[in-house]
């Protein structure tokens, strides 16, 4: 094992050589989200699409991710394949368990800011309450959080109905579905409406890259 | 708005013009974890630090946070103070608790290391079974699993006892504290021993720093 020439400072902060690197720093306490945010070169932000199934939310947010990442953003999906899967398999449709299922997505969207990180939250999230209370949540810890509404008409999710949920809602075959027998709540003041009944998906990404530029979350001069 | 120039190809591949950006592509499909980790240069990974009580999991993971934050890795550590306050404050310590929220906070390292990041978990986690289920979902989702054994003698850290906390449970003030009147069970293959009485926060760092190096998760040349 090599050695490690520790030299602790009156200010706390301590000098190592570190395998082939030298002169490593750390402080006696946690890195801050601003040295954090720095040294990243980036902000972090939660990004919160909002809409009825078959609106498009899983489309803009898979091509919007891939396009971040190329440009060196750290953006990140959370959708109901990965968290519905994982974290909250425990949790089924009622309106109880559908708010917790957002609280925490919403606490990991949090995690994820935090860590310096663009979460792309992609969930129907049909109650107001339960989106202001992830806003709420972002606020007080002061992270950016916008709130996008993916707006199609909900005849027009119906006819696409990629997955045949609608038909089957319809039937009777699933009970509380977002839009035919349980409600959804459009957003009241919105960061950003995309009207995917009109806009195409390189429009809908080009509308969040302003949005996302104009709150700081691109790198400078992107 | 400035206009998009869109060319479907046969291959589901999207050309546009993305503000200043030109040449700017995205798939029809969700970005894959290689494609992402490639495009970071790094491979996303979960070290899971379990001791006890004032066994040091905060002090070496603070520290190695800010060391591997200032050589690029995104690190992020998730513990109690971030998790316990957010997405785990509906839980209690009963074992039932106990085990949900290491649950949750394996979920929640998954979903970071699916994201290219290096998740630093540093939570007591006494029991090998929750332990081992992490490790489980990691494994079958094929990420990157360590588990760090951070090892003092329970009368060290009862010697230490920042918090006070060991002092509280022999008088009976707390209840299923780990080491006094709750079981620790320590890890049976454990890839790092770190034994804090004996060892310095340099040589902890060191020997996660090899530890992390010899499993790909720094970058190369590092």
């Amino acid at each position: 094992m090599r050695a490690y020439h520790v030299r602790p400072g009156s200010t706390g902060r301590v000098r190592s050589e570190v395998g082939k690197a030298t002169n490593v720093f750390w402080n006696e306490g946690k890195l801050s989200r601003e040295e954090r945010w720095k040294q990243f070169g980036a902000r972090g932000g939660t990004v919160w699409f909002t809409g009825l199934s078959a609106s498009g939310k899983s489309t803009i947010t898979a091509a919007l991710e891939q396009v971040l990442v190329q440009r060196g953003v750290r953006a990140y999906r959370l959708d109901g394949d990965n968290l519905r899967h994982g974290l909250n398999k425990d949790l089924g449709f009622s309106a109880s368990d559908r708010t917790e299922n957002i609280r925490r997505v919403g606490e990991v969207a949090k995690l994820f800011a935090e860590a310096g990180s663009v979460a792309l939250s992609a969930f129907i999230s049909p109650y107001v309450r339960d989106r202001n209370e992830v806003r709420e949540r972002h606020v007080e810890a002061g992270l950016p959080f916008l709130e996008v509404y993916v707006a199609a008409p909900l005849e027009t999710c119906e006819q696409r109905d990629p997955k045949g949920l609608y038909k089957k809602a319809r039937a009777g075959l699933i009970a509380g579905f977002t839009g035919i027998d349980d409600p959804y709540e459009p957003p009241t003041r919105p960061d950003l409406v995309l009207r995917t009944d009109t806009m195409d998906v390189a429009e809908c990404i080009q509308a969040c890259l302003e949005l996302l530029g104009g709150h700081g979350l691109l790198p400078a001069g992107d």
